[in-house]
């Protein structure tokens, strides 16, 4: 079981409008409701490959409630733990004519204390897991070193942990040991200051990172230890919608790490990872991928090797 | 006490955001939520005028739990009948710089049947009623006869009857003998077709309305009945937010009826009417009015009578 931990789930709306007009009243012709946070999308892409997940949500209010009852109709296991304030919902407004406008709001203040039982709850799940996966941002004011005791506890148990996390939680997820990292190429040149990727990914191996997986878009995605970089090229022509890729490709990384624990083939991981990546920008929602496609696109590329 | 149905309440959002731009990610800088729907303005001033009222509000889904524990801590009664489908959300987002821009849900589909329980509602309410107050749109889908059992109950048992409804149910109410339809100007023209006010008001009349009153903005308001139209200016040099102007109007009109049943005066009927909306435009959002300055508004405009 693969213990997917998102610390600010959301309410992702999405209204679908004829034409966007500032200053108008604008009629919505369809809503579409979907529990968000990238630690859902990275689960539901797990649990459609066959993998048993527990999800880990603090939730609050009215909202919290809808996304414990929408995942829990999605098939996913979870563990709601209620924090104050009200979870928080984007809404993405689209059209046929322009780029979607989307609205996030800054979700609830979570203190200190209310994070107790969230570290409780991994805590708890951590003997059965053969993965902890913290992927998302921090709702606003927390302090980065909440993912601390989350990722400590799981390394002390030996338990593989990948953190997707950006700022200053990425940093704090290699200073407390994660087996990878796996930032984009902006989030770890913002987070490490370095604008070079190879410097990048040494800071936060010189912190404990195991190893540092960037994700470069349409330039593919590569791992970086101390002693090599292996690279994969993205699946190539593959155009669609984008949101959500860099989950499916985080869930295609833990799925062949944890599928072959004795021997964790990098290449294979990556090359996975760019797969699954590739075959959720075939699919219109984020969580989702085409996995006949991804299963199709893991036969293509091969891995470059270079010794660093 | 008086009853006021909304037939199709709502969750009302407002986001600040810096600048509104389409095409971008947005950073939502404040949210406010409010239970919304044109009856619920109508509670929330009569309550601020210290009137008891009691909402029947058809909720479904989270977001109808939302509305019915944020209407309980705002002190309001209310008894909330639940409808499949989920209660609407508005999304309202302002800034600085432009008008603000309305995204409205369609909302839950009621099915006739699941409009039974609400008929009762209203029916057990109506012993201790001194007034009913219909106010606001359909749910989408719904006939506009939806309407017809509440008003005509209310008649039979003698109470008064205020209808603020547009459209086909706008009719429906004449023609389940409303003691007052109380459309605007607009509302009215495109209901019955009439370009001109006593036109369509003798329409409604001769339907089953007892009086029409109609909002004619910062032309003021006018009374219709067979014999005579009343009309009384709007409230001078008021400026501020209109939303919910209207709703305040109706809840001035119901408390004045209501006040001197034994010979309701209409004239202080739509002085108190325009005072109430006026007030409320002095208030950011709807559902409140400026009371101070309601009721010294009250003391000024004088009203026009003239034979029909």
């Amino acid at each position: 079981m693969i213990v997917v931990v998102t610390p600010n789930p959301a309410v992702d709306v999405t209204y679908r409008v004829d034409e966007q007009r500032i200053g108008t009243t604008q009629r919505v012709r369809s809503v579409d409701r979907l529990p968000g946070g990238k630690g859902l999308n990275v689960a539901r892409v797990l649990a459609s490959e066959g993998v048993a997940t527990h999800s880990v949500l603090p939730l609050g209010g009215p909202s919290g409630t809808w996304v414990a009852d929408a995942v829990a109709a999605l098939g996913l296991t979870a563990t709601a733990v209620p924090v104050p304030g009200e979870t928080r919902t984007t809404v993405t407004v689209v059209d046929d004519h322009a780029h979607p406008t989307m609205f996030g709001e800054p979700g609830p203040t979570v203190p200190p204390v209310a994070w107790l039982p969230v570290d409780e709850a991994v805590r708890a799940l951590l003997p059965t897991a053969e993965a902890l996966v913290v992927s998302g941002s921090l709702p606003v004011g927390s302090a980065a070193e909440v993912v601390t005791p989350w990722i400590a506890d799981a390394v002390a148990a030996g338990v593989l942990v990948v953190a997707d996390c950006s700022g200053p939680a990425l940093l704090a997820a290699a200073d407390a040991g994660a087996t990878v990292c796996k930032p984009n190429r902006e989030e770890l040149a913002e987070a490490t200051g370095c604008a070079d990727e190879r410097d990048g990914a040494l800071a936060l191996l010189d912190r404990g990172a195991g190893i540092v997986v960037v994700s470069r878009g349409a330039d593919g995605i590569a791992a970086h230890t101390r002693t090599e970089v292996v690279e994969v090229a993205a699946v190539p022509d593959v155009t669609g919608n984008p949101t959500g890729a860099g989950d499916a490709a985080t869930a295609g990384l833990v799925l062949a790490l944890t599928r072959d624990t004795a021997d964790p083939d990098l290449a294979t991981a990556l090359r996975t990872a760019a797969a699954f990546g590739a075959a959720a920008v075939l699919r219109p929602v984020a969580g989702e991928i085409d996995r006949e496609a991804a299963h199709r696109f893991l036969t293509d590329p091969e891995p470059t090797r270079s010794t660093a």
